[in-house]
């Protein structure tokens, strides 16, 4: 279960040290997940070219790699970038974006995973399942609950990665092949706005810079992301608001509304 | 004229199905045009990597292809897409962004035209008339009435092309060649949120993904972005609140406002 | 001292004459640039072909280069873009975001001072810094007043590239070399959004469209930008809402507000 004077202890750390997170990220998300690391309190820098990432993910205190728009230039910078954070102990957080709809997204991911040995991996079910072996894929696709058979695959991904790995969702899962936390705040509104599964592992990524416990710094990044976004939904009239309001939400965020907002 | 029931019918269903769109657009829209997807009730994905362009648009229900902020990696995917979509009867949805700006530009455009097959082509005037090939550009510059000389080029070029062509502007215009829908809706605040142009290329996608009747599709689309954007300009304090002022109204759009707003 | 005069009279031009701005720039902020220039009254085109660049930038009345996510191409493109702007008169404006950082970014922004010979570079003190020889970087890092260090290396980098300099901070300062301009508006709220410096750079390059006095055209485009700043973080209630209130705060900016608000 998540510790709430943990939590507010990291999103303070994030405020007080603004870490350098170092994004190779997608078009779309670009300015929201920028936005987003500011409204924490983190500093973002975008930076995708071959000639400098290495150079500049060793200013960083954690590296986003998202592949959601990936080309293969872009690959090939993510891998260099990746393999330099790995090399110096920076911290990487993996979002495998639409891993599973195409052969050459869920090849790159495999890729990624094997190479850059990323701390954290935060994906919806689907991506999370297409990066399991099929022959570890547990229930399968008839499983009765699907939440299951994402946890089962999810537990499968974190040991044969040796990573943690998130499982977003109207509940996250998040775990390392043993210990689960829970995340049960959120809103369906929060998947009406393009990019915040990118943000929440954007978030992520500013919490590991700060705790290199990962299993807490993912539950903290995803109870902080899920409770900005179920507080700006009930405030929000459609995705348009909804995409503000979740910027101000985080901008404002502190230990009173996260104890009196956050569900154990 | 527009059939109030049949639109109202055709957004239904974009929100019942929530049919995937598959963009390759430009890096100025790609946020905003995703979001203005999933207001509307559809699935959107931007994915231009050629090397899995044809394996996502056979996902989709309709392909976007937008030049905007073209170059030649990026043509290429959409050459690639286009006729994948083309053969298997996915509607193509082709915005000539700026076409008649630069020779690059338009020669892209009449290629895309060529080999794509766009079931449909959204563009201002100067962007239709520079894709009609200057022998049946009509009246020329000199016409009294601007409108008649682009609804001659609109014409012309659905003709030409075999599609549906929609000429946006104070008044939109969308023919085959033969009919003419027109929609008198919106607001000139419009032009002053970049990208709402790319925006109604994508929503007629979502709209032609649930109607083979590309007269239709078209008509209904750009009538749906014109209610959605006269209603927010009524609100709007400036081009900021403006966009998400939009996005909200494209999301809580439905049958009562459709009515008690269009001007037939 | 700026004269507010003429300053209003450069805002009444940028409405009534809506230059054409040419943009190669960063992804994370192109939408909001594009919207900043649209609030101002000026018209964005965002174009980075090769193939493309030289005919676009000649059709503009000012060109823009930001290097916040520069790779190869695009620096191909920029050069392409800068040599035609500088051969025709055109005014070029180089943000060189984030020199400094990595030596690939230090070298492409140099060889872009060099080639381009931009009107105006736009930065804050660390990248104008940057972009100073070591030999005539003034006081060093031990300087006790920051504010003197960095007008030192803008003096010393305008004399070096003939160009006017603005260095963004709590206070702006923009110089020729000889003459110094001071902008005392704005908020630190507006370095908690993404991109407002790439604004204030987009939104400068509208002025010097229509004022051929760059230390002028500079230092109203930074008092514009502190003004419409200052005024947004006043009603913002987290970054979310200062990004939307910042453009409607450019788009509604007046003489009358101007005069009220700015300190001179």
């Amino acid at each position: 279960m998540i510790n709430v004077n943990a939590l507010t202890g990291d999103l303070e750390r994030v405020r007080e040290k603004s870490p350098l997170i170092h994004n190779i990220t997608n078009y779309v998300v670009m300015n929201n997940t920028a936005n987003a690391l500011l409204s924490i309190g983190a500093s973002p820098v975008m930076a995708h070219a071959v000639e400098e990432v290495a150079d500049m993910v060793q200013l960083a205190s954690a590296l986003v790699i998202n592949i959601g728009t990936l080309s293969r230039e872009w690959v090939e910078a993510m891998i260099v970038a990746g393999q330099t954070a790995c090399r110096k102990g920076i911290p990487v957080v993996l979002d495998p974006v639409g891993a599973g709809a195409t052969a050459y997204r869920t090849n790159v991911c495999r890729q990624l995973v094997e190479i850059c040995k990323p701390t954290i991996i935060r994906g919806n079910a689907s991506e999370i399942m297409s990066l399991v072996n099929s022959g570890i894929a547990t229930k399968g696709v008839d499983s009765a609950d699907s939440s299951d058979a994402a946890i089962d695959s999810a537990k499968a991904l974190a040991l044969a990665a040796n990573a943690v790995v998130v499982v977003s969702g109207p509940t996250d899962y998040i775990t390392d092949g043993q210990q689960l936390e829970v995340v049960k705040n959120g809103n369906p509104m929060m998947a009406r706005v393009t990019g915040l599964g990118c943000t929440a592992t954007a978030v992520t990524a500013a919490f590991a810079a700060v705790n290199s416990d990962a299993l807490q710094a993912a539950a903290h990044g995803m109870a902080v992301m899920s409770i900005a976004g179920e507080r700006a939904a009930s405030k929000a009239v459609g995705n348009g608001s909804m995409q503000v309001l979740f910027l101000d939400e985080l901008y404002n965020l502190d230990a009173e509304t996260i104890r009196k907002t956050i569900r154990l």
